[in-house]
Formats: structure tokens, sequence, C-alpha cells
């Protein structure tokens, strides 16, 4: 079946959470939200481009750092409300400069921090 | 600092993204939501409990089925609205018996399922 992007199920604002995962090992590396145009946009272009809730406007990543996400394989979940996308990201994923946005861990009931910040 | 789930960053309805990844295999299981009770009583019993939807009630994933999911590690994203948790899970993940909920990718722009139910 071809895939269209307007058989997913988007929510009131338009929007479906897209977790990106590092296609080589595993790490998962960001949740960010598209639009049924931003998906449109990553699958032509092969680089992620999500939508920015706090600016209203897409957000092709890396745009500006470089950092960008390059698309190796999309995937649709079984209830087609959330995307899965294996990617080859260059850099950091997370704007604090850490390769995930996921670098806090909680353990024996305190939050710690498991990645610092890579080098430029 | 000790981690208080009130301290998230839920949406309008009052919830938060929870994603859970194999901690053993890194594959990405399911994407679900949680409020600040379901975490809480994740990180109380050590078994992932979300919150349903469209049932507008907690759903201690298994409860029913078995396919529990241990939670070995809670995760926290930078901007505090995402929660990422690596699990030991029990069978399938996938109310369709499969491992997990992605089991259908996007390849030369057809959808292709790419994992098979598992067996009882």
């Amino acid at each position: 079946m071809t895939f269209d992007p307007s058989t997913l199920k988007y929510d009131a604002n338009g929007l479906i959470p897209a977790i990106a995962q590092d296609h080589k090992t595993g790490e998962v590396l960001m949740m960010a939200w598209m639009n049924a145009e931003s998906l449109s946009r990553t699958l032509e272009t092969g680089q992620v481009t999500y939508w920015s809730r706090s600016r209203q406007s897409f957000w092709a990543k890396g745009e500006s750092s470089g950092h960008v996400q390059k698309l190796v394989e999309l995937r649709v979940d079984c209830d087609r409300d959330c995307l899965l996308m294996l990617v080859d990201q260059i850099g950091p994923a997370c704007h604090t400069n850490r390769r995930s946005c996921f670098y806090t861990a909680v353990r024996s009931g305190e939050e710690v921090e498991i990645l610092v910040p890579m080098a430029d």
C-alpha cells in the first residue's frame, strides 16, 4: 500500500509525535512533533523537518546548526498516531549539545546527568 | 536533585508522552501517555502504568494479558515534556501480539510489515 501522510491520526492541532532513533546504535535521540506537511517535506528531502510548536513554524532540523537528521527509515505505529524515524544524526541531536535529549536518568529517586555535551 | 513527577511539563490534558524501549536490544516498543499519578504508580510498583486516553482510566500495562513492562530506568528529556523508559518487556508490547507497535515501515513509498505476531 502506498504510504499517504494524510492517513495518519493527527491530534486536535494537526500534529503527530515523531521519535528519532539513531539507526546504528539504537539510541533514542529526541521526540518532537510533525504535521502532515512537515512529514511530506521530510520524505521529499530525506532530511527531518519537524513542526515547532513554540515558534509555530517548520523546523528543518539542523538548518542553522548543521546538526541535521537524515532519514534512514520511517515507521508508523499500530494506531497510526505515532512515528518512529531511524535517522543518521550529524553531531548532537539536543540543543544542549548532547547527543540525545534524554540525558537525565532517574536513579534511586535522584536525577542524574548521564551524558555530557559533545565537543565542538 | 530528587525527582518529582510534578516538575514535568504536562499538556493541556495533564499528559506527557512516554516512550518504551527494550533495555537490552534498544528496540523502541511503543509510545503511550502518562499523567503524574500513573508515573508515580510506575515508580512505586516498578511496572509501567499508562493513562488510557480512549478509556480515560489508568492502564497497568499487561494487567490482563500478562505482557507487563518492568521499568529498568526512567529518563527525562531536556524540555521535561517527554519520557523515555528502558523496560523489560514480557512478550509482545503491541495489542496485535507483535513485539513492537512500530511494525510498519515505509520503504520506497510503500507500507511494509516488518514484524509478524509472536507465537503464543
